[in-house]
């Protein structure tokens, strides 16, 4: 009956799904898929999640499929492990909160994934030049954005005191920031965010450079 | 204390939240921003809206600014005008229907709107060609894993018998479909629901070609 996540150690949004869980103190197993191979797209995962991507959880109940998508999952996780909550306790934090995160989730991660960026360099034949501009773009929009939320509602943390949602998104996203060469510097308060969080064990222990299916470089 | 929201009659992020206002019968107010010209990026509007995108979703609450990103603003009306709802009572159905919106909504809309398009072209140099390529590659990932899940779950809708948050997400990703020219012939479930939901009432008034602001063409 345990559960079990499905992931690479580098995907981000695998790490968003290790965080929630690592911050509810939730134990897990591991099921690591390359994804520079492409062992997401295998048949026999497919049969556990069809858009064969990462991250998927395995709630551990016979016969029902691994749950998908790392918001979904992790609305799954707050409903059925509510403590420490990830989400503020009112309508209009939530929905503020949700937004953050979905900043992240639908307007910046998806245009700088493994797979995307393989298109834009394979069948369109950007170049590293564009792909960098490409990058810095969507990336930039999506951080001033967050950075005008953190200024209205942030108080040590995105939103408020504590880490919750919109650090699960965040320290992946500025991880493929620095990655990739990204500039940080009109993004002071993401930074901060970032900093402290990498002080809590919650975001040690599910950092992608401690993971077993790692690079050993 | 009306409600306003903030779109652009083909916005398809847009049309998600007119849907779920529509399915849940709530007035509202409307604000269009032609994304065309580039209005979502004036300055007062970003005053509303820091990342300068539709929807925005103005809940008439002096001093309390606009809720922002389609999903967070529908799990807010979700919560706060709970009946008819959009998500199945039980968590196990909630993940799911979620999970099935956020293929839309993190890996294939993102992926299609104007302004990457515009960046695909203008900034990549990407044919016509390699655009309409990059757009059945990535709808069509998203269409057969939303099929495959379809066919596990639905019953005359994408989840069940009811339309809900997915067909929010579905009908307008499917108009974009066809306006691409994007082919639909493998996904016979999902276009047959989008022939369910075009006979209702809700998704008739929630159409881009009945709102206020579009082409008289």
């Amino acid at each position: 009956m345990g559960l079990t996540l499905h992931g690479y150690w580098r995907s981000g949004a695998a790490w968003r799904v290790r965080l929630a869980l690592a911050l509810k103190g939730l134990e897990h197993a591991t099921c690591a898929h390359d994804l520079r191979t492409g062992a997401q797209r295998a048949d026999g995962y497919r049969q556990l999640n069809p858009q064969g991507l990462v991250p998927a959880l395995d709630c551990g109940e016979t016969g029902v499929a691994p749950l998908t998508q790392s918001l979904a999952i992790i609305e799954w996780l707050e409903e059925t492990h509510p403590a420490p909550a990830l989400l503020p306790g009112d309508t209009l934090g939530r929905a503020r909160v949700r937004a953050m995160a979905q900043i992240i989730a639908c307007d910046v991660h998806p245009l700088g994934n493994l797979r995307v960026l393989q298109a834009l360099k394979g069948d369109i034949g950007a170049s590293e030049d564009q792909v960098q501009a490409w990058l810095a773009r969507w990336m930039g929009n999506g951080f001033a954005a967050l950075e005008a939320m953190v200024t209205r509602w942030g108080a040590g943390f995105a939103y408020g005191d504590a880490p919750g949602l919109v650090e699960c998104c965040l320290v992946p996203q500025l991880y493929a920031a620095r990655r990739f060469g990204v500039s940080l510097d009109a993004f002071p308060r993401l930074v901060a965010i970032d900093a402290r969080c990498a002080a809590l064990p919650a975001f040690a222990v599910a950092h992608p450079a401690v993971q077993a299916d790692a690079d050993q470089a």
